[in-house]
């Protein structure tokens, strides 16, 4: 029997948690990584196959590959998902017998320390992670809670036992990305340090600290940077370094010696810090101040399976394995990014303290705002987001440019993707109901930041109503994207009185207007001078292009804010369908996009993998025409998901990709955040209760569910039938039942009607 | 006139104030910097004329050199006499015109930002310096508070006005040195940032904040480096340097511009913190509130008045000059290192809080402990002492490696030098009856600091009684240094009754005798073997040999605590005064020390630009030859001391050259700090009364003083005769006067006998 997979589930109603594979997505597209994580925890703690250079890099984003048969180690700090990458900080690897300090090339054994690994010999847990390190014959095992990693490692007898503590490695490698490091071994044999990274962040701050179970027997700490133009004046024991005490300098490793640990079992737990060692320590502290490893499991497994309770699912296997991996994938991010004192670093590399609030970073928020935080309202009490709004407001509060951030990683502004879109998550969470912050304030930066000229094009939106694309790049994406976002800045002032706002954003959100072109039925580009820029083909594709990750068959579609305008514009609700049929049923070579790695999942133009397309299919029900939708949905969940290592064919992006299946497979989607309506598209669980923040319940049936039965036939809401192709939050929140009956045919009649179809709330522009 | 030469000294007793001169040392081996400083303040704001490559930059280690004529900028930090360097924090240059973003070939005008001035134009005072950058026909002052530098522009009409913020730019340059940098310019006009470096001090973190007296109208923030492996994502206003709200990275460069500065002043107030923008800000705000600049000029000549006042002198006015410049000089360090509100960055790079005390830092411990720390005793609030010791203790309890500051600044360690010299200043403090510390925790740290076996060859010291040159360099001045700082260690513990310490350390004083080579009459390094190291000549000098900076000649006489162990172990008081007669009239080819920039002053082997020497002139007097110290004295005195930019032979190390003039011009002199005695040489100042923190007053006499009569006679204290060489600390504190008679001829009596000499006292060890 494998050591550590002896927790057994508590009794009673069977949990999601065993249903959770935490493989799922990390072969294929998904990015996503199986080792140890609690709900939205500080730390992911997560074994890394191989470091690739930047160029190499984007299959590693989150440092473990399921292809790979080689750990590198145990890195403390992931992203779930993400194409572009970072982090993998801290990285521990137990060795027994001879210390090499080079990770060597992964695909020579014994070449360097890392270690050659079995999937047999694995177990992934939400919150749980093991494998045998067979170069060693090392049992490493790993668990976690908010701020604190736990290694378990189980040395064989008869050889020297270490832990090798990298501070050199990252997702990305890249000369000069360390900008500076230390570690230290203190009197009482913790170890702490810094690590000062050039990344996707700049000058990000990672401190850390480190304890071990068993006495520090020796040591040594290195620095392999070579050809240092001044070295400064050299520091006790340095002829040594089994005599330093602390060491600085941009290429450190250090070995640690385990006399005692050799046969036997040492735990170590990591903590980490954006403020300080001191921090780091305390982090430690208040989290693990023993030396259990099955009580912190224990205690992780506990908080997924409550996590993971919000929503209860019968369904056969395969499906409650697909959707409780999904729901624990929407589970991470945005993280914890607070010491245990409440204090952070913020996007001025300062360090701030929460009041009243507990703070969160990592915000992907062009991919999160669509689905994940309207699902993560569903799902989590209300204090968490609450909290992520006031993280948002906050980071607001410390950035040098006065705004909400746009793509936040460990309190820091990496400027990565287009649009404001914290503005429509904090809408969404104010318009549902949410009131944890200060929504005055909160509107205040959310206008600052839909008035900050100097962020791409934003000053020339403001002057042209439109992006010119001869003066920013992405023009018609960021046209579009703007426009929803001042959509969402309207709702909110509508609803809080502020009917000046309202009009000016109201206005705003019909800019997507000025990227129509009526002639060709597509967004495009303006220049400054007024024309479309030319030539156009709307196949082209490429980064930096007149789309964002995208063309004109992908992008034409993102009006939700008004898509009764963008039928009336297209000609007409046959127009819409016809030219949605055209997406999905293209024959697109798909070379065409192997220049672009964020561009997946393709059915025809479609491309399931990357966010623009994922409210593409939902489009049919606003023409009137739901049972289209019925099909493309299954359309897509059968190509796109699957329970096994590359079954998610996209990054996972935070959760924005497995949000999109967990609301699809209950039924409905927030096509338009902002505007308290979820589209009904079909369900794919026979049943699903969600467990609501209010403490209310709302239920999802679906039955005949079946392959040979595709279609929604009858639908009712606590037992009325609704006629239309979308419920309210407000249904929702109420709880209750939506419960469908499936049939082999379409039903081309329900929710055809113009009043039953979703619709295009006031404020919308025009 | 020159604008800001207005401001009239106050009326009354004439001051110190007027005759210090700050260009002596800017010229020559000095390394002092002319620029504005308050005493002991943490920024020392001060014109820069040459940048060099680290190879080429000895003699610009404090940025500005008499000789040169042009001027780069005005940096915030300076070392005053220091050998190596670091620092020139935060560079500004104003300019009218158009701005160039290179500093350029200071040999080509026009090449780049800085400027052609004259000496004509220049102004230097004690906390004020002036000039006029011909280039742009721009007057630039400055002056300063303790954290806070201010500058004062006036502009030409008809040419745009700007300030140039150099963040590339240190004392020594070389490539990497700028790990990180962060500028921003805040909604509020205040411009923040942070430098890291890695310098003489590894990962140093100044934070800055500056703010304009009139606003900012144009900005624009760059970036110059080129080829960086990975950039991220652009930041808003990335096309334009003038949208930026903030830049990171590692060649930052920004421009400010000011459009109603034309023809006008415009002030500039720059703080600097160790711990954080915010802490920088707090800094400015608290110390210049205002716009006042003459008020704050008039504060600092008020602050380097009553700081002068320690030290009354009448003396013609060459010697006034020579005097009270030297004494200035003694005033600037150990420098405060605080925030207002008690933070600073320690040796661990963490953020502390200082409780109870000033923490203080540029601890350049083996050059000060000698004469610069007893005069400060003499000169300085008891209060400042303390600060000394309780920083000094702070710096341990911070340290990665438990022990007191080598050699330290901002905070930091730079591990330069030998020796555990915080250990005799701490024992000299208390011994002299300094209290605001707690000497328990003290002797601990003392301890603790000559027990870290680590530390330079200190393991092997403990085990053999020397240091062994074949595993450790510069072993024979190590074991020297050693042993004198454990006969400190003995004494304060033989102070505090703790008997058991002072036999251990007052034996291991004895360790001297290790290192004597009782054949040949020098100190020379054994080997582990207990052989001395062969071939051995007593000439052969070079860095990390036998000896540091030295070679056996000058170190031959490094046994302050048993110079009568010495001269037993000799032969007696004729061969010390041969030996030492050998050390002052060699022929000795100066070209020997060539490759060792930091021996200079030399007289025979005698080296007064360089410590080790320092205590030799006085060794006549323990022979019982007091008259042969009076001759080399003067010797030394009126060779390598003027009151010219050249006038000091040697780094002023922080104030320890010009310690040794102002002891020595009073007449006496701490050969051996823990002693409490002062070995009088004599006077070179007709009278000196010293103001003592106390409330007494100690006057010194020299009746009769002139060239003529360069031998001391009757020595009269307090009236009565005084038979010895020496006198008290106890003495001085007492109060009184000391009445030197000067004659033609050499008394060869007075004080030879045995029990009139300075003597070694208990715990010296044998």
């Amino acid at each position: 029997m494998i050591a550590g997979s002896a927790i057994a589930a508590p009794a009673g109603a069977r949990s999601g948690f065993d249903s959770v594979d935490p493989f799922i997505g990390t072969g294929g597209e998904g990015h996503t990584f199986p080792g140890a994580v609690v709900p939205f925890g500080m730390i992911q703690l997560s074994p890394d196959t191989r470091i690739q250079p930047r160029k190499d890099a984007y299959d590693w984003a989150a440092g473990y590959r399921y292809n790979d048969s080689t750990i590198i180690g145990f890195s403390h700090t992931h992203f779930s998902g993400t194409g572009h990458s970072d982090l993998g900080d801290v990285l521990l690897m137990p060795i027994a017998g001879e210390v090499k300090l080079e990770r060597g090339d992964v695909d020579k054994p014994g070449s360097g320390y890392h270690s050659r690994f079995k999937h047999d010999d694995e177990v992934a847990q939400p919150g749980y992670y093991a494998v045998t390190l067979d170069d060693y014959g090392i049992r490493a095992e790993l668990t976690a809670t908010e701020r604190v990693g736990v290694h378990r490692y189980t040395f064989p007898a008869g050889k020297p036992a270490h832990v090798l503590v990298d501070l050199r490695t990252s997702m990305y490698d890249y000369a000069g990305k360390t900008l500076w490091s230390r570690m230290r071994l203190r009197e009482d044999g913790t170890v702490t340090g810094v690590r000062e990274t050039r990344g996707w962040a700049p000058g990000r701050q990672l401190y850390f600290a480190m304890r071990f179970s068993q006495p520090v027997s020796g040591h040594a700490l290195h620095d392999t940077e070579e050809d240092i133009a001044y070295k400064g004046f050299p520091t006790p024991g340095h002829q040594d370094p089994r005599q330093r005490a602390q060491i600085e300098g941009r290429e450190l490793v250090a070995a640690f010696d385990f006399d005692d640990a050799t046969g036997e079992q040492l735990l170590v737990k990591v903590s980490i810090s954006s403020v300080s060692e001191d921090n780091a320590i305390a982090n430690l502290e208040a989290e693990v101040p023993g030396w259990n490893f099955d009580r912190v499991r224990t205690a992780a497994r506990a908080s997924w399976t409550e996590a993971l309770s919000a929503i209860e699912v019968d369904a056969p296997e395969d499906d409650r394995t697909a959707f409780y991996t999904a729901l624990y994938h929407t589970l991470m991010a945005p993280s914890l990014f607070m010491d245990s004192d409440g204090r952070y670093r913020g996007p001025d590399n300062a360090v701030h303290q929460a009041e009243g609030f507990r703070h969160h970073s990592t915000f992907s928020l062009w991919d999160t705002y669509r689905a994940l935080h309207p699902l993560l309202t569903l799902v989590q009490p209300e204090q968490r987001n609450s909290d992520f709004v006031n993280s948002m407001l906050a980071h607001r509060r410390h950035s040098p440019y006065g705004i909400l951030p746009v793509w936040s990683f460990h309190g820091l502004e990496t400027w990565t993707m287009v649009g404001y879109h914290a503005v429509p998550v904090i809408a969404d969470a104010y318009l549902k109901g949410i009131r944890g912050f200060d929504a005055g304030e909160a509107l205040q930066a959310m206008v600052a930041s839909a008035s900050y000229g100097p962020y791409d094009g934003l000053a020339q939106y403001m002057e042209l109503g439109y992006v010119p694309i001869d003066e920013e790049g992405e023009a018609a994406s960021k046209t579009l994207e703007y426009a929803y976002d001042d959509w969402t800045i309207a709702r909110m002032a509508e609803a809080m009185g502020r009917d000046d706002i309202a009009a000016t954003f109201g206005k705003r959100a019909g800019n997507w207007r000025h990227a129509f072109d009526a002639e060709t039925g597509f967004m495009r580009a303006r220049k400054r001078d007024g024309e479309f820029r030319t030539p156009f083909d709307p196949s082209a594709s490429g980064y930096g292009t007149d789309y964002t990750e995208g063309n004109a068959w992908q992008y034409s579609w993102y009006v939700p804010q008004d898509v009764a305008g963008l039928i009336d514009s297209l000609g007409g609700d046959d127009a819409l369908v016809s030219k949605l049929d055209q997406v999905f049923d293209a024959e697109v070579d798909p070379g065409l996009f192997e220049h672009m790695e964020d561009i997946t999942g393709l059915i025809g133009w479609y491309a399931h993998g990357n966010e623009p397309s994922h409210h593409v299919a939902y489009l049919y029900a606003y023409a009137g025409e739901p049972w289209r939708t019925q099909e493309r949905l299954k359309q897509i969940v059968d190509s796109q998901y699957a329970p096994r290592p590359d079954g998610l064919s996209g990054n996972d992006d935070l959760g924005q990709m497995s949000a999109w299946y967990v609301f699809t497979s209950l039924g409905f989607y927030p096509v338009a955040p902002g505007s308290n309506q979820y589209v009904i598209g079909r369900p794919f669980l026979p049943r699903a209760a969600m467990n609501l923040p209010n403490g209310k319940r709302f239920t999802v049936v679906a039955d005949g569910l079946d392959d040979a039965n595709p279609y929604v036939g009858a639908v009712l809401l606590n037992g009325k039938p609704l006629e239309r192709s979308y419920i309210t939050h407000e249904e929702i929140m109420a709880g209750g039942e939506l419960r469908f009956t499936m049939q082999t045919g379409a039903d081309t009649t329900w929710a055809s009607g113009a009043e039953q179809r979703p619709y295009s709330m006031s404020g919308a522009g025009g």
